[in-house]
C-alpha cells in the first residue's frame, strides 16, 4: 500500500478542532455546550453584504481576474482603506482566499524552506501550521500574561533573530490575546525590522475591533518601512462574513505584489459570490462598526471581570479582537477542557474553550491557560461562565 | 531592501495569462478579441445552483466544517457520485476551495520535497506550479500529436519511475488535449500504480464532457486499486460554476483523508456561498448535461474540422473537455499568439489562443502548437477562426 509523505503524517492537525468529537459527542447526548472556543461570532453581516449576493444578476458564474474584481480592489483601496488612514494604489492589493491564504502567501514569498520566522508568543496557531507546510521554521518570543503580553524591548527580541530570520508575523489585536499593540510597539518592531532589513507581516484581521480612544496604528504606517511591509487582511470578522473566504494581501513592495500574483494566478480567483459580498459590505454603514464595538465591549467587560472573580483565575484586560487567555487553577488545561466535555454536566449544560499550548512554542508555556471567545450576548456569556465555574471548581485535577 | 524568497522569484508566472497584457491593449485600442484561450464557457449555469445562493436566508456567514456542510457531502455522495457510478463514503470526501486545491493537496499529500510526481504530456500546466510550490519534481511522459496523445506502452511508461516516484497524475478528460482515456488505458495505469506501488491522482473535472457512446471510466473503479487512488474533482465545469471555488478530494485511503482534513482545518472551510450553490447544483436535471454535450460536440466538429482544412494545422479529434491542441506551421507559436494580440487586425478583430510550449516538460515540445479552447458558440467560432485563419497565413513566422 503506498505510504503519503512525511509531511503529511507530520502536518500537526489543529488543536483548536481537536475536541470537536467530544463535543458532538455530548450534543448527541443532550448536552448543552456553549461555544466559547471559536471566532464565530453571532453577530448579523451588515445588509447590503448579504443583499449584494441575494441580487445578484449572473448567467454564470465565471472566473474573475486572480487579484480579484477591479471594482472590488478599488472599492477596497478608495472606500475603506482610505477611512482607515491606509493609502494604497489598486496595484498594491490582491484579493485572497481570506486570510488565511493571505499569511500562507505571505510566508511563501518572505521564506524558503529552512528560513525562519519570528512571532511573538501566544500566536494564531495556524501560523505554526503554515510554516510547517511551506517547510519554514517558526521561532517565537515569549512574552508574560502576567505582563500583559507585552512585547519585550529590542534587546531582547533581538536574541531571537538569526542569520536565517526573514520576516516577523504579527496579529494585531492578535488572536489568541486580545492584545492591542500600541503605535509605539509597533514602531519599535518596525525598527527592529529596518536594522535587520527584515519583512513585517501584519495580519490586522481585528483592526475594527480596538476598544481603546486612539485609532489602531496599521504596520502600513511605519515611516520608511515601505518596502519591508506586507499587510494581510480579511473580510471576515468585520463583517461577520468568516464563510465568504475573502481577504487581502497588500504591500507597497512591487517584487511582493509581482510574486503574489503569480501565487493568485496558480488557484485562478477567489470565490465569486464572496467577492460581490465584499464589495456589498464596502457601503457597510458606520452605525455598524460601533454598535459591534459597543457590543464586544460589554461582552468583554463582563467575561473579563467574572474570570478574574473566579478563584485561582487570571485574564488581562484585552484591548482587542474578542479573545482573551486566561490563566487557569488547574494541571492541565486540555485535560479540563477535554473533561469539561467528557464529564461535566450542569443542569445538562457544559463549555468548551481552547487549550492554549498551541498557541505558544516555547515548551511549557500555555499548559495551564485557555483562550475564551467572548463571542456570545451577555445573558448567554453569564450562563456559560457558571458552567465553566462550577466546572471548574468541581475539576479533579484543580491544583488549588 | 529586504529580498523576497529565492522560491517566490523563480515561481513560474502562468503561461496561459502572460499574453493578458497584450489582449487588454488591444481592446483598449478598440479591437474585439476573440478568446479561444480559457477554459471560461459561456454556457448558463443551472437555475437550480444560482437560486440556492439567490435565495439563502442566513443572518450571518460563519464558517462549515472544514470538510464543508455535511448536507453537501451527503448529497455529492449521494446523489451525485451514484448516479455516475462512483461509489463513495460521506467520509470519503472533503469538499475544496475547487480543483485548484484538491491538486495541492494531492501533491502534498503523496509527496514531500524532491520527490517526484509523473504525469503524462501534454499536461495542465499549473500541476507544474503546484509543483514547484511543493518542492516536488514534476516528470513528464512524452505522447505525440500524430498519434492521437495515446499513453506509450507500460514498457516505455515505467522507464519514466524513478525511486522518487510517488505518485502519477492524470487530468481525463484532458485539458489541454481534449484526450479522453479509455477504460483500456486507465486500467493500464492502475497497473503500473499497483506494479510500483503508486498513488494515482485522477483529476476527472471533466468527467461530464465525454464525447464518446462509453460512459467515463473513472480511476475509482480500477479493481484492487482502491488505496492508491485519489480522485480530484470540481463543479467549476460541470455547471459552469468556474467563479464560485468549489471541488472535493476523494479517496478510499483513510490515511490520505485523514491528512486531508489537517490540511482542510488549516484554511478553516471552503467558500460558503459556493457551497450552497454547489448544494443546489445537485438537482440540475439530465436535460441540461445532454444539452450541453450536444452544444460542444457541434463547436467540436465544427473547430476541428475548420482547423483541419487549414493549410500546414493538424489536430486530433478530441473525445473530451472542451480544448484541443493543434498544430501550426509557425516558427514560434507563442511568437504567433503574441503577434496576433499586438499586430494582426482582421475588420478590427482578432484571436487569443494559448501557445502549448507550457504544458510540455520535454524541450522542445509543443513550440509550434496551440491550445484551443471551442467556448464560442459556433457563429461566433466561425468568425473567430476567420480571423484566425488570416492570421495564421499573414504571419512573417510562417514555415511553409
Amino acid at each position: 500500500m503506498a505510504t503519503i509523505s512525511r509531511k503529511a503524517q507530520q502536518m500537526p492537525a489543529s488543536a483548536i478542532r481537536k475536541l470537536v468529537p467530544y463535543a458532538d459527542a455530548a450534543k448527541s447526548a443532550g448536552i448543552k455546550v456553549y461555544h466559547l472556543n471559536v471566532g464565530a461570532p453571532d453577530i448579523k453581516s451588515p445588509d447590503c453584504a448579504l443583499d449584494a449576493v441575494r441580487n445578484l444578476n449572473l448567467h454564470h458564474v465565471s472566473y474573475t481576474n486572480s487579484a480579484g474584481l477591479i471594482e472590488l480592489r478599488r472599492g477596497m483601496v478608495g472606500k475603506y482603506y482610505k477611512k482607515v488612514g491606509i493609502e494604497l494604489d489598486e496595484s498594491e492589493i490582491i484579493m485572497c482566499v481570506a486570510g488565511s491564504e493571505a499569511v500562507n502567501l505571505a510566508i511563501q514569498i518572505t521564506c524558503d524552506e529552512g528560513d525562519e520566522l519570528l512571532v511573538v508568543e501566544p500566536y494564531y496557531t495556524n501560523y505554526n501550521t503554515m510554516c510547517f507546510q511551506n517547510g519554514v521554521s517558526l521561532k517565537a518570543v515569549p512574552t508574560d500574561i502576567r505582563h500583559n503580553f507585552d512585547i519585550p524591548d529590542a534587546s531582547v527580541f533581538e536574541k531571537y533573530i538569526s542569520p536565517k530570520t526573514k520576516a516577523i508575523l504579527i496579529s494585531n489585536p492578535c488572536n489568541p490575546s486580545g492584545k492591542l499593540f500600541t503605535k509605539e510597539a509597533v514602531l519599535a518592531l518596525g525598527e527592529i525590522c529596518k536594522k535587520h532589513d527584515l519583512f513585517l507581516i501584519s495580519d490586522e484581521v481585528y483592526r475594527e475591533f480596538c476598544y481603546t480612544d486612539e485609532p489602531h496604528f496599521s504596520a502600513m504606517n511605519i515611516p520608511g518601512l515601505e518596502e519591508n511591509v506586507i499587510l494581510v487582511d480579511s473580510v471576515s470578522k468585520r463583517y461577520n462574513l468568516c464563510g465568504a473566504r475573502i481577504g487581502c494581501i497588500a504591500s507597497h513592495n512591487k517584487e511582493v505584489m509581482k510574486a503574489a500574483m503569480k501565487y493568485a494566478q496558480a488557484r485562478l480567483c477567489p470565490p465569486v459570490f464572496g467577492q460581490y459580498a465584499a464589495l456589498g459590505a464596502l457601503d457597510t454603514p458606520q452605525s455598524y462598526f460601533d454598535e459591534t464595538r459597543e457590543e464586544y465591549i460589554r461582552r468583554r467587560n463582563y467575561a473579563v471581570e467574572r474570570l478574574n472573580s473566579m478563584e485561582g483565575v487570571f485574564t488581562p484586560m484585552p484591548l482587542g479582537a474578542f479573545y482573551t487567555v486566561a490563566e487557569l487553577p488547574v494541571d492541565s488545561s486540555e485535560a479540563f477542557c477535554k473533561w469539561m466535555l467528557t464529564d461535566f454536566r450542569l443542569d445538562a449544560q457544559t463549555t468548551m474553550t481552547t487549550p492554549a499550548a498551541s498557541f505558544y512554542k516555547t515548551p511549557g508555556k500555555g499548559l495551564n491557560q485557555v483562550r475564551i471567545a467572548y463571542v456570545l450576548e451577555v445573558p448567554e456569556l453569564r450562563k456559560a461562565l457558571d458552567v465553566f465555574e462550577a466546572g471548574l471548581k468541581a475539576y479533579p485535577g484543580r491544583t488549588i
